[in-house]
């Protein structure tokens, strides 16, 4: 019997003692060896559970019982989860975290001290939830060079998107019925603004080429901004908005990331990914595209990722296995205004200005794009491929032309 | 070094040679050894190759040689192919196969055999191409009561669907278009009549539930007689047709398992999946559905799903790990006839049949449904949810009424 103990009983972790209740015994056949949550560290008490007497609000219960051979981490934020999660790998235990902010922000340097003691440090859960993502990448990476991973990797924001797209709503609509439905937190902003999903690109860029990407090193745009118009102006380029968290690599090795909201082709695997459906592409030069899907959040989703990645620990207590990136590096991850973009550009234009003049001066042949209701004065148009910074020069040169909106396209 | 020899220089086995030497140093990497093909089983010579000095006719040059660890077969078909893998697993060499067929009707021997010398069976490639979806799915089964797996297993037969669905086309016109691309073989049976998705609804009904499930206990319809007013009628419906492999746990633990032309609702993750795309949905308890979706078929990205699992086994070669499943059982998989089923039914009817209020009669209240250019005398309908069985029986009682059409719902 392999003891375990979870820390934090919110969402997540009680979610991971149902899962192993439930299923136990598929889960005892599948791990070799019956797993049993001897511990759960959590400073409330629930004392009408069946499992109350397992509770203790002293991490050093758990810590300095050498039963313990798994801790599972699902208390999310950085510390104390951090800190316990790094004791316990110093103390001989592996560990298993569903903590995207915890990974994002110490990936490296854990993976590095559970790699030192030969232990093992997992994180499945930590982006796609339920999606089985980390590891099949680490499949497609063994015979691929990857060379681009981007996702839909927020529900929340998703769900909006989904209810602008096809209801017509607007973003304060879509976020209260978001609120409403219990897919978005009182306080939305690390959904709305992309940190979130900033986390989560960074788990998935230090996995695929290989050195730790720090959330601060990502330029991350979010979708407060998005109207009803932008939305008309994404169907009228034949497309549809998404929040995407994409990293690609550059021929000479580094990376370009970022999360913005994109303006998908139709045809693009990501662009049919509605609802709260987390979606990860990988680009391989040999496998293609390959494209997971499922709920990116959720109790039982999350916990039943957690749960594998348990098993697997389980199975794999004395060699260590998987997933592993070194440690950031100055550089690596270059200005994003360097990538080659489209953007989608509307300007309202004063009546003199000569705007397609302007814009045919300074790009030569562009799409330009029209919606139903857009005032006369407004010229909207898709531009060539080129670094944004060049984008910008270009466009500070119009005269009497005041930028009203602009959109990356994917 | 780890020794592997290919049997069979086709499409894959050339695409592996080729992917191995490609990224060469990438791949040693992460196998921790390098990987040297020392030998390619082949009839013909390929005296312009490089590794021209590789090729053998004569399978026993593998098989005694000790140095060779792992064997890789891409020949197809069942013979030799099933009695080269079996003799080189009692050999004692591990075997990597993108073989469907052969896994299809042997895999539970083959894997008892590969447990019982402690060897691994790998064949990811053979379901999905480069996408990874066996050991996601033994991910996903870990912590999962799974009840259902279905999946656009076909490439070739997706393409043609997609063509006939988005541009019209007829199947003779979608077929022959599919042939000039090269995605139809000359003789296109295997695809069309579904055989080749029967084989691979067989390899995840075999790992999802545990014990092996023959091609010839499925039961398997192609899209052969489908034709633009098919087409016309699942968009009445508010769906597309898609030819769907699909395997159900029933609540006793049987399995029903078919393939069948599907009219798949709009909002199912898989009726947006098109042209040679694949994609498998695994429905389990916890995570809820979760969807891979990839090129199924070619060169490189098999290639590449047979690396991985080389590389795997280099890394395991002294242990066995991964996907397992025990031989079959009379009774496993239940007649599809007994599996509640809605079908869109359309009758050609006689003047004074009195169809509606026949079929009123039989089924109560049913969804008519109606194309533009249906002929006057035609009905269609969707039936209630009923195993098939009871539907055949009650539509049996018509008279003045000529069944003209019969699609199964998803």
């Amino acid at each position: 019997m392999i003891s375990i103990a979870i820390l934090g009983h919110g969402v997540v972790g009680s979610g991971v003692a149902e899962v192993l209740l439930h299923n136990e015994k598929g889960i005892t056949a599948k791990a070799g060896d019956k797993i049993r949550v001897t511990r759960i560290l959590d400073l409330r008490s629930f004392p009408d559970l069946p499992y109350a007497d397992l509770f203790t609000t002293n991490f050093d219960d758990i810590l300095n019982d050498p039963d313990i051979r798994i801790v599972v981490e699902t208390m999310g934020g950085l510390h104390p989860a951090y800190d316990f999660v790094k004791a316990s790998l110093l103390a001989g235990k592996s560990v298993v975290t569903s903590n995207k902010e915890l990974v994002a922000a110490k990936g490296d340097e854990l993976l590095a001290i559970a790699k030192e003691n030969n232990l093992n440090f997992l994180f499945e859960a930590s982006v796609g939830g339920g999606i089985p993502i980390l590891r099949p990448m680490d499949q497609c990476l063994a015979a691929n060079e990857v060379f681009e991973v981007a996702g839909i990797l927020n529900g929340t924001t998703n769900f909006m998107l989904t209810k602008m797209i096809r209801e017509g709503m607007s973003f304060d609509g879509a976020l209260a019925l978001a609120q409403k439905l219990g897919y978005a937190e009182r306080d939305p902003s690390a959904d709305v603004e992309g940190h979130d999903a900033c986390r989560k690109i960074c788990i998935l860029a230090s996995l695929a080429f290989g050195k730790h990407v720090l959330p601060e090193e990502v330029h991350t745009e979010g979708i407060t901004n998005l109207t009803e118009q932008d939305v008309a102006y994404a169907a009228a380029c034949g497309g549809v908005i998404k929040l995407v968290g994409r990293a690609t690599r550059t021929e000479d090795g580094h990376l370009f990331c970022y999360v913005a909201p994109m303006i998908l082709p139709r045809d693009n695997l990501l662009a049919d990914v509605n609802d709260v459906f987390n979606a990860i592409m990988v680009r391989g030069d040999s496998v293609g595209d390959v494209v997971f899907v499922g709920r990116g959040a959720g109790k039982l989703p999350t916990a039943s990722a957690v749960v594998a990645d348990v098993i697997d620990e389980v199975k794999h207590l004395k060699a260590r296995k998987y997933l592993f990136w070194g440690p950031g590096e100055k550089g690596h991850v270059r200005d994003h205004r360097l990538a080659p973009t489209r953007l989608l550009l509307c300007f309202s234009c004063e009546e003199d200005a000569g705007a397609l003049v302007q814009i045919g001066r300074m790009f030569g042949d562009v799409r330009m794009i029209s919606i139903p209701d857009a005032p006369d004065n407004e010229v909207a148009f898709v531009t060539p491929c080129m670094p944004e910074y060049l984008l910008e020069e270009k466009i500070a040169t119009f005269t009497g032309m005041t930028l009203t909106r602009r959109l990356r396209m994917y």
